[in-house]
């Protein structure tokens, strides 16, 4: 018996991306050689499975292969009050920097925490977000390492981010020159958001466009809302007029697919791949916009 | 053997309001001979119940109890684009009113729907809630009943409500006079949200705060994120901040606890609803703001 042939996507759109969290059934090395495979020229990688290969390693791995690290995610959780907490938070922000300057990607995402236990005051928390990029931004300045605040889902407002909306990551990122401290918009959290057009516009003007990130918004959501990013096209988020969006506001940038869903996980790495840069040419590709 | 004595609360605070939801496992009776002992004076309804036992009976046993209908959840739905689905929402909504006239409350809540099957046009579904609201609105004002849009949280907006914010409901609301169109504030919805404090200040102004419900946020969500509401006090939400809110913004109204909540339903009624008016006193009454 022959073995079933590998499955072969269109080649993938030039501005296409891997997170690596879609496919983290893929080790490292796996993942470099189907990118090769499949024509993909970008990477989103996470620290965990960075570190776990070693970080000179894996960022000769991907520089050989000829790929680009189109953001390191992910740095953050900077809402601890607490002294020692909060250098602890600092000091891994600074190795995330670190990390990403070795890897050769000029983008680290924040992820910027949720309330500390049985604190209830989101306008403070938010604040200390703000003292902690201020001490971040000339580290990473100083190393080619641009911070792009990721607002997340208002849902998870508690216990991860509680920055939830692209004005609010704006604010944020405001006191700093924009080379340094932007944002990092993901469809998966931003989709319902009327608000987010105009907050486009402003961002592209100011150059604070940083990353790109889809997923779909699929429902039922799952037990703890962590799992279920939908595959592009099994949702409600309108992907053409997103391109539109971004486009408008002066986006020309790589744009990550980044899932995160049990589902995908127990499948096949590859043909995960192979069917999410199918997807993404089919919703994304010039054709759909 | 002596029976276990009945759990006995404070006596509940003037301006609280029990959401029948909270403590649905108690028939329609039950609830008013709860509330009659535990001094609650306004309790909120749901149709599904009320015309289980019959409106003209349920109106009759309110009534008769003294007890003030503060609302009636819900009607909505109203974002189905073909044209028979609508004119069933439509009558449905006009049942709805006709309903919540028969019960005495002046304030009907309206959920207004999401995505229909298919559809990803956010901006075009909240136009169709607005279009509703014009149909709707003449009717409810000749029976005496405004009309509550209520903003649900982010994470239901693919399936249960494309308005999530207060501003979109408050701009929906604006074309009406305000004794005929306004919002329900939910502090499980919309406690994220940081551009709220100022939208309470406008909907006051306006005169438009019908409504008001609290709920806790609590994590992690369950499966399908509906039945998680958690009790007063136990989550992320800062009661007292909401209450001085609502109080500048000028809202002296009733105050409607509403938790979906499978853990709370398993238990005995009368032990739920009593814990919950403890837990208003407690994170609500005059002490705690």
């Amino acid at each position: 018996m022959t073995p079933p042939p590998q499955p072969q996507p269109p080649a993938a759109p030039a501005d296409f991306s891997i997170n690596q969290m879609t496919v983290k059934q893929l080790a490292l090395p796996e993942l470099v050689a189907a990118c090769a495979d499949f024509g993909i020229r970008g990477v989103g990688l996470w620290r965990e499975p960075v570190r776990e290969y070693g970080v000179e390693a894996a960022a000769k791995l991907v520089r050989d292969a000829g790929l680009t690290v189109t953001t390191l995610c992910r740095g953050g959780f900077l809402t601890a009050a607490e002294p020692a907490e909060r250098a602890r938070a600092l000091a891994d922000n600074r190795a995330a920097v670190d990390e990403a300057a070795a890897l050769g990607t000029d983008t680290l995402v924040l992820v910027c925490g949720g309330l500390p236990p049985g604190d209830r005051d989101l306008p403070a928390a938010r604040a200390r977000v703000g003292t902690a990029l201020a001490e971040l931004a000339p580290y990473a300045a100083a190393r080619g390492v641009r911070l792009a605040v990721e607002p997340l889902h208002p849902m998870y407002a508690a216990d991860r981010s509680v920055v939830s909306t692209l004005a609010q990551a704006l604010a944020l990122a405001a006191p700093f020159p924009a080379e340094r401290v932007g944002v990092c918009v993901d469809t998966y959290h931003l989709w319902w958001d009327d608000t987010v057009p105009d907050a486009l516009v402003r961002a592209g003007a100011a150059g604070r466009l940083h990353a790109f990130q889809l997923a779909d918004w699929t429902t039922p959501l799952p037990h703890g809302a962590l799992t279920g990013r939908g595959r592009l096209g099994d949702g409600a988020v309108d992907f053409p007029r997103w391109r539109r969006l971004m486009a408008a506001a002066g986006y020309a940038g790589p744009v990550e697919v980044e899932l995160f869903n049990e589902e995908l996980w127990a499948q096949d790495g590859r043909e995960v791949l192979a069917e999410t840069v199918r997807r993404y040419a089919e919703v994304c590709g010039p054709h759909a916009c």
